[in-house]
């Protein structure tokens, strides 16, 4: 983002500001969140779905009954109830822990920079996925890590290729210091890692000795059986979990949390209290008085039945209107299908036609730090009603027709406009 | 803080965690926030003096009317209307500026932490009163800057000191980035810098071309005639705003906020966005909607009187209680007071007898990153009730008496304990 006026400070900011990027679509999406655009861009959930009449009253019993300790300053490892409350809720993934290896925090992306801090210094190697979510690329960006892709297949993170990517990285003299991987409903690519898999990447990292970060905040919004049970199920010293309530109750709480081996959640507990002093108490008893009161596991099952509701109205008007040569995966669970266009076309460059046409998505780059993703784009189904989703499946039909049109008179889109591959994370990417 | 269990990552973690320490009295805070304990040492603004049915009815009307919005992802700068609502606040204290400078944070720790993100390099000088506070110390470690005090006199921090400070660290060749200051109701010192005073300091940040870094917590929180003018008032371009709604409403909502110039605050947000995603609205929406409906300075105004009078229990039985030797400064405002020992007396070796004693308080050498504070100690007034507060300075005048006799027995009490003067910031030292 440039700036009309001069910035007295410009030679005095920190190195680690080069990392930190302003979305160059993030003016494209000021536009996109008008009403008349329907948005397959954000990862909003849809909290309507809550009753705020439930929650209102859940609240003012709170501050009636514990308004003195609600308003308060809390511990900066987070409020002892709810943490074991929070075992309860990772029972569902198969996760049993102490309440003392939980670290609750704003939100599960404060987590993720928790850890970053905690681990990575600069030059430092991440693995992700190829693609990954935008909030940690971000993240191991600003600690300036150097971000390695790894591939996925249709189970998910490869470990053949995770383990070819390690010893690579360590022939270049290189220190690996996480893998970062979301096993279940995966933000963009929407594949979940099968059992088999997820003790085959679990391996890999335990024989490299290898840290890995396990990001879970779509767990427990499968669409049919039992959530899938979480790598931390299967091992504690070697893994970090990060859950949130964003997507099962509700994100402007800004509750989510780490499960980390002890000497690791002492080293965030401090890295917490230096960054924020504490979480808000008042987020935290409002989900724990939400947990002790309410039908949680209904309000789940609600959202459950919403989002798969919308999935399907996704995947039916893809599969009903998209031209020949396009590809999207079909999710499991989650928010997100991950979309490949027919050859020649570039997501990034038909962003702006498609916001013209009111129907907005998030081009693939935005997901990858090597400039990949150009033949590709995230659709969230989570917010929009089925008919609005619909709809703007007809009209990005309409407009991928119409750049399958240029692209047959001049050979191709990619390249007309510029893109380089570099996004920051922006909430409504979340 | 040791652990007994090994910790098989104990190799991995960053350079910078080394900044990162556990409090050694930490374990003494646990003991000491036993009902029977008279603690002086928590900065817990006293939340109970908050009308609780009033914020039940505002919250539920919020959630009633908002609900939709109040759960939801928001912006990562901050709602743009509490942002607004926030230059009526900051105009009691003479800022004026535009809503686009300011950024809302999960409480204004987190407004220090991203300034010091985007600002300093390891290596790079903080100059910080003598003594400071104690998150703020803890956050300029955390990112490994070199932290350099500056003496303070009755008007606070000196401006001849600090023009010497700056001339001698970047005779030593290194890079001064901030100067971190507390004008009003300093914590711990109590002390309030003069309107002129505030001029002379920003002179010299300005001639040297240093970013002023004004964090005003308690500005609101004065006992006599208006708030003082805070130096941001003075200038716009040099100085960096912190402002809290921790202890003017209720910290457990975690909303602070800060004011800077143009460019930093595009680089704040980015940092912010990679932190946190966004600030939560829940809390937001909760003060927005207080503000807007409530006689928000008629609760400042309960609030002082309340400080008011704690205060004036503290100084009253300070006055006679204290054996001759011990000084301590007479604040206007805010939460606290900081207490000189007499001669060979040292605080924090003297904590465990205090505790013992059923009184508690935080040894200076918690606010000096230089082993310095040995003979101090700050005392709040903000929690205990007043009767309280004149038992919690009878029992610590009888510990000083023993303590005295000790030393004229044994010359000293000083390093009779262990006693390095580290100590990282902990909620209840807020």
């Amino acid at each position: 983002m440039s700036s009309s006026r001069l910035d007295p400070w410009v030679d005095s900011y920190a190195q680690r500001t080069n990392g930190m990027q302003a979305s160059e679509i993030r003016a494209l999406f000021a536009v996109a969140s008008r009403p008349e655009v329907v948005s397959l861009a954000g990862g909003m959930p849809f909290v309507q779905a809550l009753d705020m009449e439930m929650m209102a009253e859940t609240v003012s019993k709170l501050l009636l009954e514990r308004g003195a300790v609600a308003l308060q300053y809390g511990s900066g490892q987070g409020d002892v109830f709810l943490r074991e409350q929070i075992l309860d809720v990772m029972a569902e993934v198969k996760v049993t822990a102490h309440p003392d290896d939980i670290i609750v925090t704003t939100g599960s992306q404060m987590a993720l920079d928790l850890v970053t801090r905690v681990f990575c210094n600069p030059g430092d190697v991440v693995l992700v996925e190829a693609p990954s979510y935008v909030g940690a690329l971000g993240v191991f960006r600003a600690y300036e890590c150097d971000v390695v892709h790894v591939p996925m297949d249709d189970e998910g993170l490869n470990p053949i290729a995770l383990a070819e990517a390690i010893a690579r990285v360590r022939a270049e003299g290189k220190t690996v210091k996480m893998i970062y991987t979301i096993p279940s409903f995966h933000n963009p690519a929407g594949i979940t890692q099968s059992q088999v898999r997820r003790a085959e990447i679990l391996a890999v990292a335990k024989s490299a000795g290898i840290l890995l970060l396990e990001d879970d905040p779509y767990g427990l919004l499968g669409f049919e059986g039992e959530p899938p049970a979480a790598i931390r199920s299967l091992d504690e010293e070697g893994v970090i979990y990060l859950g949130s309530f964003s997507k099962t109750i509700a994100s402007g709480l800004r509750v989510g949390w780490a499960v980390a081996p002890h000497g690791v959640r002492e080293k965030l507990v401090l890295a917490a209290e230096s960054a924020v002093l504490c979480p808000s108490n008042y987020s935290q008893l409002t989900i724990s008085q939400y947990l002790a009161t309410q039908p949680w596991r209904e309000q789940i099952k609600t959202y459950q039945e919403l989002y798969r509701e919308r999935r399907d109205a996704l995947l039916e008007s893809l599969e009903l209107l998209m031209p020949a040569g396009t590809t999207w995966t079909k999710p499991a669970g989650g928010f997100y299908s991950w979309v490949t266009l027919p050859e020649g076309l570039d997501s990034k460059a038909m962003l702006p036609r498609a916001v013209s046409q009111l129907v907005a998505y998030v081009p693939g780059t935005g997901f990858y730090v090597n400039g990949d993703g150009h033949h590709n784009m995230r659709l969230s189904y989570c917010y929009p009603e089925p008919e609005r989703i619909r709809e703007g499946v007809r009209r990005l039909a309409a407009v991928i027709e119409g750049e399958l049109g240029i692209a047959a008179t001049f050979g191709t889109t990619v390249g007309l406009r510029k893109s380089d591959g570099h996004e920051s994370p922006a909430p409504n990417l979340a």
